[in-house]
């Protein structure tokens, strides 16, 4: 078979694929907000239908046969060219699924679900004893599964490589562990000032219908298309890319807390923005694919934390924003803005600032790094666990549930997820320093209501590229040096210096 | 192979196919309720994509390999088993889709889908010249159809099969001529009664937030299963199951005219019920499937109309309306229930009442058979129409529009559909005579709000069988006789006769 025809047969096979994946999107996307109680049963059933039929075509022979009559020829030479990446692209994702026998890849969605389960049962009672077997035996098949798919020097790389395609835990633990220092200085610093932002006022009256005009006006300002998408109320926030044209984002609606519809739906609007930046007509493909959760993050905190929670942004949203809310009428501009910035450490990651945000995330690094070398197991998390969260923010959990239980992320398999939320902080402050240097400053344009130009920077050199090359490369390209700690901490120094007057 | 092993191999293959076209249904429903505008051509190539898995799995040889294997052995005899009718169907629907060659397939889709955009942009321009053409694709590929699925008597029977098995032409010609001279006799007798319907008390004002209550509530009251469904806005509505635990409705809201939700709501709730009336161990087989589109439409209309529109009914649940809605302050039961069922010929198939509805589906039955027959072509369907609507309602449509353009079905290949809704009105008719007389009188019960012994006799006679007995079979077991027009009739002559006092 010549190579043009086994990569037009290659790329039809796996757009047809990428059809049936999008299908399983709609799917999740509905189970995720509009579902009937009763429905839940039939949808698992679906999605354990749809699972056969994708592991069956991502591990299908003829894609092996299709790579083997593209191997060394032009199309798949000259590495930035669109077909040399999809080529490339495939067959790292084709070897990595062959490399995973059957029988472990139904454990696996086996016990991620039950995993899944067991924790929304028993987070709620507390239970760590009986929830502990359940995490075990997603942890074994995780071990077993690193080991199947394989690594150079140790484990955990194996399943980084799922979530950001290069990363390696020995760079992290340096990254990270500049970072971590950096930020508890910081911290105590903020925590030895005399300021204290009125955070009272996020907790007032705001009505639900009023904050959801509010969230579809701020996000389409910030530049996502609701022509092209939706925003639904859920309980657990997400954004879902069903296919060009098509990417939603969720969000949870509190009658007497601001933050939470406000932040959270631009923090989903940037991942959404990414998704609707990518390339369509080369959907179905990895240069139509989002290259990395890391990536990915740095879209959603850039919007959410840069933008949103900037001065420049309120000088423009806040006189939109007051008169809609009675609870506002008495709250200057300085005061809001003071208070959407406060800094406090505590003991749930998701509700957390900008700068313990990243600790929360240390530990949990750091934990699983240790599960995967060994160096601890499962009945050891709890006791590991405090005494992190004592050493690195102050405080220590009165209990599992908002302790070592508070995330879902263990519980279904989603081991080496973690490192993402923290690289995608990384990766955000260092473009938009990159960024602003070539098209800034920003702030001045935001405070008029303009927003374009530091998306369309991220069009060009983030979104467009899809999977072209792997998330450090495409950090370095854009910003013309390997992620470094140094933009994070300048960042958070330099914002929440002013704030809290350091 | 033993009949055993190819019996569960093959229920294991049509299940997994369900789960496909579960997906397909939700993405349906999705479609034509909460998609964004950009996101419709990506869902046209998901469709599309799932069409041609769907196609390949009905048609797939291995599907013909089990059915030989189950040929004269004990699993297929017995013929009201559940298992030998799920091979019965399995059998009937394999050598029907076997019988359309491919190209033929592809081509109808495709004719189909550019017959209902044809449709949806020509018909406000009221431009029959531009759709003609459309139209006549669409007409020369099901008669292709027809020829290649195959009848014994004439054409017009292969295409009634897909929608009531077992149905015939020349039969329906008998049933349909004489409810329609009854009919027309009937009409005229309220045409020429003083008593005038004061039907203005259905165009006031209500507001659409406590329209959607009162659909809950009353959906939820006849048997409906909210927790198993949820009801949602919509341009076009329609019933749609997704699986067990899963069946939605949708409806349109008017402010400013009653009926359209609430009479809209109930009939489609009556088609839920009936599919949450489905036996769910039987999921993705015959024997958990709704046997036709005419038995179907007993449902909805049984519900929407017998109960609904009668006297019974409105005892109950007028009371709990007329405080909601200021503009029915004035209006007592009595003239609030004639004016829902006020007759009057009108031009608008889906705007009919009761008595002139049937009249409405006998022109399009009497023009799609001629079309068939080959006694009519395309050019000549205007005037057809015209002349019909004059001596059946005494009316002639003043546009395309509103006259031969008025319902999609055409467009989107759906001849020999039509049938079934006046199919529905007999059946409902004759079963409702049957249940009243086995477990009635239902109106005393219905003014006290019970209305579950009318859905448990629904359930044990018609939901229960899936499909066991061809429609005909399972009308005729249900009520002791074939389907007739008599209780259809006498349940007009005798509701509209006391209504219009003749």
């Amino acid at each position: 078979m010549s190579p043009e025809r086994a990569y037009e047969e290659l790329r039809r096979f796996q757009l047809e694929t990428a059809y049936f994946e999008s299908l399983g999107a709609l799917a999740g996307w509905d189970q995720r907000t509009y579902i009937p109680r009763k429905g839940h049963a039939h949808r698992a059933r679906q999605f354990a239908a749809l699972a056969r039929l994708l592991h069956q075509r991502r591990t299908d022979s003829r894609v092996g046969g299709w790579l083997e009559a593209l191997e060394g020829s032009d199309l798949a030479a000259g590495g930035e060219r669109p077909e040399a990446v999809n080529v490339r692209e495939w067959r790292r994702d084709y070897e990595r699924a062959v490399r995973v026998p059957a029988e472990l890849a139904v454990a696996l969605a086996e016990a991620k679900s039950e995993g899944e389960s067991a924790w929304e049962a028993m987070r709620e009672e507390n239970n760590w004893t009986a929830f502990k077997p359940y995490l075990k035996r997603v942890l074994d098949l995780q071990r077993e599964y690193a080991e199947a798919v394989g690594y150079e020097t140790e484990p955990y790389d194996a399943l980084l490589e799922d979530y950001e395609p290069g990363e390696r835990a020995a760079r992290l633990t340096g990254l990270f562990g500049e970072l971590g220092a950096a930020t508890r200085r910081l911290l105590d610093r903020i925590l030895g000032s005399s300021v204290r932002p009125p955070t009272e006022v996020l907790h007032r009256d705001f009505p639900v219908a009023t904050q959801r005009e509010v969230v579809h006006e701020v996000t389409a300002a910030l530049g996502y298309d609701l022509e092209g998408g939706r925003i639904d109320p859920t309980a657990h926030p997400f954004e879902l890319s069903v296919g060009p044209g098509d990417v939603r984002i969720t969000t949870r609606y509190y009658p007497d807390y601001f933050n939470a519809a406000f932040f959270g739906s631009v923090h989903e609007a940037g991942h959404a923005m990414y998704e609707q930046g990518l390339p369509d007509e080369h959907w179905g493909s990895p240069m139509g694919q989002a290259v990395s959760m890391g990536v990915h993050e740095s879209q959603s905190r850039l919007w959410e934390n840069v933008v949103g929670r900037s001065l420049g942004f309120w000088r423009y949203f806040y006189p939109r924003l007051q008169p809609r809310f009675a609870a506002l009428a008495d709250v200057p501009l300085e005061d809001f803005h003071r208070a959407v910035n406060a800094v406090q450490p505590s003991l749930i990651r998701v509700e957390a600032d900008e700068v313990t945000y990243n600790l929360h995330i240390l530990v949990r690094f750091e934990l699983e790094l240790a599960l995967f070398r060994g160096e601890l197991e499962v009945d050891d998390l709890p006791g590991a666990w405090n005494e992190k969260y004592r050493a690195y923010l102050g405080i220590t959990p009165p209990d599992y549930k908002d302790g070592v239980m508070q995330d879902v992320h263990w519980a279904s398999g989603l081991f080496g997820y973690f490192p993402s939320y923290t690289l995608g902080n990384l990766y955000a402050a260092q473009l938009f320093a990159r960024a602003e240097a070539e098209r800034g400053p920003f702030e001045p344009q935001w405070s008029r209501g303009s927003f374009a130009a530091l998306l369309a920077w991220m069009r060009e050199n983030i979104h467009h590229h899809g999977r072209r090359y792997p998330p450090r490369v495409l950090v370095e390209r854009a910003t013309g040096e390997p992620p470094r700690p140094d933009y994070l901490i300048r960042y958070l120094e330099r914002k929440f210096g002013e704030l809290y007057g350091l």
